[in-house]
């Protein structure tokens, strides 16, 4: 990845924005714009300094002396024996005037913030997101190339884990080897979020925690997890069933699959992403089924795993080139079981293409 | 665990000090007083004002709504169509006057904060960590229990992955391996953070995240790794050596042992936590290594596995009753490799009692 064209790019945008400049803290923004990744901790100042125009300034702990060697702007390094927000706060004030915009890192932690309180007050804080993600939401082919790889990965897992048996295992149990797998076995960095397993009931709690329920027969199971590949996200549902299906599962099932796959061919560039939302809601509506579908239609992917360009009702945000999100609608029936299809869709030459290609047949285990 | 209790006192503390409320975001400070622990968002605002006398309120979204049944307090749910910075902004006021002293959670991150400034900007806030920590580091029983449980589990890991074979794994390989049996296999929550697998030279640099390396014959191997047991932390390193130990890893093994036995056996009600630092350090420099210890000896175990009191040169703190934290010593020998033995050790009836005790002799494997 190409770190100082993304520096300076975003240092151009921001300006052309009226800001005069931006401070970063660990975290996704820091990571997207160095590559680097330090542990985000309260017990440590790390920060980037950019001004709209010239060279960045990392002020870092002693300890990280040896990784920033090859560091892409000037380095302010501090001892334990120093305050870090003294030398913070020099070095905003030779930076910018009193009274100027900048930017600031909304995943700071507020510890952070009220350090640093008495020189902040002297300038215009707004939050570096909505900013900095109009950046982040166009990928380019290392990107996407990325992007494709961590897609891959949870491909391969998929097949992986429905050669064995599902039948007696706890949700837990399952989420955990997904985890494992991913992190060990193909070549992932990381997981991109902790794998989901709702069996039964629970899969109509989209927002369920792997319990210790064992899996039985009969069950409709939702597996919902992600990769990360060179810090780039991927996000995958699949909904398989042990033992056959009732004709509601199968009925339900080709409902959410038919939603899923025309949602997928609606997307294009030009469309806005409320349209994909209404394409994939539209169909669930038709069949009846309007009011069990209860969440967004799906969300961007990036270095993090919800990011812009949201698929929800009521965003017009234009779909553009270089965009990758999720398509994922659901239908959740209490006290009975959920089923969800999701897919990663990058936007490729002004057309959506999946990610993520694991079967998107009903599976029986 | 209490919860009522924890409030009614956290209440009684912070009211005690001059502050007429708190601000509690997701995270440990929520867990500490709630029991609850939801996911922590940029997304969505989730909160609670505690004043320093009667009910406290939570401001949630909605889909928490089921969770917050029982809560402890009023709940307050918004829905998506809402502004829940309004209401928050609401409460705040008819809870509180303008220009009172206000404690506000340093993990909040700053994306919430700006979205809630103009009603911020009217009360003087503080950090809530300096003042909630003076209860949090004092455990009591049902939490040393839940220490002993999440140390216990972390001892039998380390017996179970010394069975295998090392040589010819990588170090992330081994660090994932630990990872799923602690989630997996012993009834823990969680880990309390990634498992740290450092070999041969990499184990000279304390803050070393496991590589592709994979271990080979002669190698000294740190392992440093956590266990979570109804939310509270465990944190233990053993160092093992493959092959026959060289006559320096064995001299260097003996001094960090001896050093940690030490420092444990020093611990006691009433004593400053830099005098247990000094004692360790005191031994290693006795031999000669005095500048190769380059970390604390430790710090405090909790709901976070970094927190109060830090074992650190200079902190004063007086060791009490219900404290729990780690002892910790090193060696780290640039381009060789590292020693560092850790155990958890809490303060019940005025003395130390180590709550890990995997085998702390030097193991050949």
């Amino acid at each position: 990845m190409d770190y100082k064209r993304r520096i300076h790019k975003f240092q151009a945008h921001f300006g052309k924005k009226g800001f005069e400049g931006a401070l970063v803290a660990p975290g996704s923004n820091f990571y997207y714009l160095t590559g680097f990744n330090p542990l985000g901790t309260l017990e440590r100042l790390f920060v980037l300094i950019l001004p709209s125009e010239g060279l960045l300034t990392a002020i870092a702990p002693r300890l990280y002396e040896k990784e920033l060697e090859e560091f892409n702007g000037e380095v302010v390094l501090w001892s334990d024996s120093e305050n870090p927000y003294k030398i913070f706060a020099t070095k905003i004030k030779e930076t910018f005037k009193e009274g100027e915009k900048l930017l600031i890192d909304d995943t700071m932690p507020v510890g952070v913030f009220l350090k640093a309180k008495d020189i902040f007050d002297k300038y215009s804080l707004h939050p570096i997101s909505p900013v900095i993600s109009e950046l982040r939401e166009i990928k380019d082919k290392d990107e996407i190339k990325a992007h494709k790889k961590a897609a891959e990965i949870v491909d391969k897992v998929f097949y992986r884990f429905i050669e064995g048996k599902l039948e007696g295992k706890s949700e837990r149990e399952l989420a955990n080897r997904i985890e494992y797998m991913i992190k060990n076995e193909f070549g992932a960095d990381d997981v991109s979020f902790e794998p989901i397993v709702a069996s039964g009931p629970n899969g109509a709690n989209p927002h369920h925690r792997p319990s210790h329920r064992k899996i039985r027969k009969g069950d409709v199971v939702i597996f919902d997890y992600g990769a990360k590949y060179l810090g780039y996200c991927s996000d995958v549902t699949r909904t398989v069933v042990v033992g056959p299906p009732s004709e509601e599962v199968k009925k339900v099932y080709e409902i959410v699959k038919e939603a899923q796959e025309t949602a997928v061919q609606k997307v294009a560039e030009g469309i806005p992403a409320e349209v994909v939302d209404a394409t994939a809601r539209g169909i669930i509506s038709k069949y009846g089924y309007g009011e069990y579908f209860i969440h967004r239609t799906g969300h961007g992917l990036g270095i993090d795993v919800h990011e812009e360009p949201y698929i929800s009702p009521g965003n017009k945000k234009i779909l553009k080139d270089g965009m990758v999100f999720t398509i994922e609608p659901g239908i959740y029936l209490q006290g009975k079981f959920g089923v969800r299809i999701e897919d990663d869709v990058a936007l490729v030459d002004k057309k959506g293409i999946r990610l993520t290609n694991a079967d998107r047949e009903l599976i029986t285990l």
